[in-house]
């Protein structure tokens, strides 16, 4: 199977991901009998360039890396994104440009007119387009959406059929998680935010991270993918680290705690609920230990009590290994987690 | 789809198994279009019995409850358990016998004559007869296995595709560790042989679980089947909580450190090796806080870093929840993990 694929945004987990294709490509072709060619990139910074025969990866990443155009990879793109997504002969769009809080989402538009022109996507942006790509029979798969490439959509939708999901708690921020981290050792809330900004970990808006925001997005994604709700973040009660106080991080040192943001899911008969707080946990929680950008989600259902992932010091390798895997999917007609 | 299915065995986990398969009988009908009928049960000490158009499940759990033979509750079968999987007109076997170490298990021979005869097989218990399966193009599913109801093989070999694991540590036989943690509560290791005895956790032979066994069975499955070996538990280096000394669990204790069963696998070259063995683990050990009956699995990959599940205080259920997830994975085409 020859899958053409448009890559939409080329930062650091889209390339990551060509890193990933060109690593692995004999790898797909003969194990998994896969041929993934990007035959069109997108992006804001670098220009847009495609090449129907498949762009040259490798001579991409130089002039990416060289913060130069990647028109000299092949034909320059001069139409829209969401214009070109609309006309181009392609199998699947990659969907990974920078998350923006607006009413309006760019994303958002790419995703619709790639769906809507019968191609498959992959995202790791936070979405909800599930019946727009049943309606056109394609794929719109989105596993680095919460946790990179732990699998959560992928366990809990698709590995683990028959059980139903009766509340969730979990560490999925993992610029606050590491901020708390290096408040703890004994930084101040400044440094610890100077720390995730050299590290990348930082959203282009701060207070993505900060406010909360990054995580409401995620339980909300996780309340209505995993229990049929429709939450939406402006609704779900919220609290970031910004409003964290050094009284508080001392009163829970002294008594053997630690504070984490902690997202939330759960039932309330019919309906279902969602929020994002500051919590002081006492050692034997199943959070205590998730440390610096590791993550965790621990999920009660009818069938298993209580079942735990966490998935430790991820890296960009991780967000890259969700795309790839959702590749996989869709190669095996797995259309819709 | 009506899938006939032929249980072998009828114990804790058989009767649970019966009694989720009553409880969503009309889930199983409408959201999965799925009709399980149980046509025989085949027990070793209840008698074995068949009705073709399905068991009165409510009246063999009766008649099992009480002790006495199912006999009733259809025609009585006086071939032997084997002779009859030869002969028996049904689509699927699920083999939940006891567990016994010995050179020939009674348990592979059914599933040898089940696949042969064309039938689907789940088990809880650990064989490996995958090829014979895939020979035959019928479903071999063992998903309670290891971690019970928690998604190991589902994981691992369906979840997440195209990764390639180096090594895992895991918590896998419980009983050990719930003695472990009855020792730490400051009970004897008789007691909490005792303990775990009342509780039903015991192996009907308890070298299985205090010599280390149990968790050599596993750590081998798991090589076997997620890393390619061709490792058999005989051969592994193994060691039980039968072998500990008060002077080590006082060692560990006084150094804020635990003794945990811990299973390994790891890669050496293009060989695979496994390992159980007591070890003394620190506080900021990713096993560190799995007590009693819980238990968990540390996986690092090529993609992953660690990727770690915990499964907390699981029951019958969490058993009996395995060979209902590889129901349905056997109604969806997914004949072998």
């Amino acid at each position: 199977m020859r899958l053409r694929i448009v890559l939409v945004g080329f930062g650091n987990v889209g390339r990551e991901f060509a890193r990933l294709l060109l690593e692995r490509k004999s790898e797909l072709a003969k194990v998994h009998g896969l041929r993934a060619d990007v035959v069109a990139i997108l992006t804001g910074r670098h220009g847009s360039v495609e090449r129907a025969g498949g762009i040259d990866l490798r001579r991409a990443l130089r002039l990416a890396d060289a913060g130069v155009s990647l028109e000299t990879c092949g034909h320059a793109v001069h139409v829209s994104s969401v214009d070109y997504l609309r006309r181009v002969r392609a199998d699947a769009v990659i969907e990974i440009s920078p998350l923006r809080i607006a009413s309006r989402q760019i994303a958002v538009d790419h995703i619709v007119a790639a769906l809507s022109s019968g191609m498959h996507v992959i995202t790791a942006n936070y979405q909800r387009l599930r019946r727009l790509a049943r309606e056109h029979g394609v794929g719109f798969r989105y596993e680095g959406t919460v946790m990179d490439g732990a699998p959560v959509f992928n366990l809990f939708q698709e590995a683990l059929r028959g059980l139903r999901i009766q509340s969730f708690e979990g560490i999925l921020n993992s610029t606050s998680n590491h901020i708390l981290s290096k408040i703890e050792a004994g930084g101040s809330y400044e440094q610890g935010v100077a720390s995730a900004r050299e590290m990348g970990l930082l959203e282009t808006d701060p207070s993505m991270d900060l406010d909360g925001w990054d995580a409401a997005v995620k339980a909300c994604l996780l309340v209505n993918v995993l229990m049929g709700g429709r939450l939406r973040p402006e609704k779900v009660r919220r609290e970031g680290i910004s409003s964290l106080t050094s009284t508080r991080i001392e009163a829970a040192r002294a008594s053997g705690r630690r504070i984490k943001v902690i997202a939330r899911g759960w039932r309330e008969g019919r309906t279902v609920h969602a929020s994002v707080s500051l919590e002081s946990i006492p050692p034997d929680h199943p959070l205590f230990s998730v440390d610096g950008t590791s993550s965790s989600l621990v999920v009660r259902t009818d069938m298993l009590k209580e079942l735990q992932i966490v998935e430790r010091d991820p890296g960009l390798r991780q967000t890259a290994y969700a795309i790839y895997s959702d590749l996989l999917a869709i190669r095996d007609g797995r259309l819709i987690p």
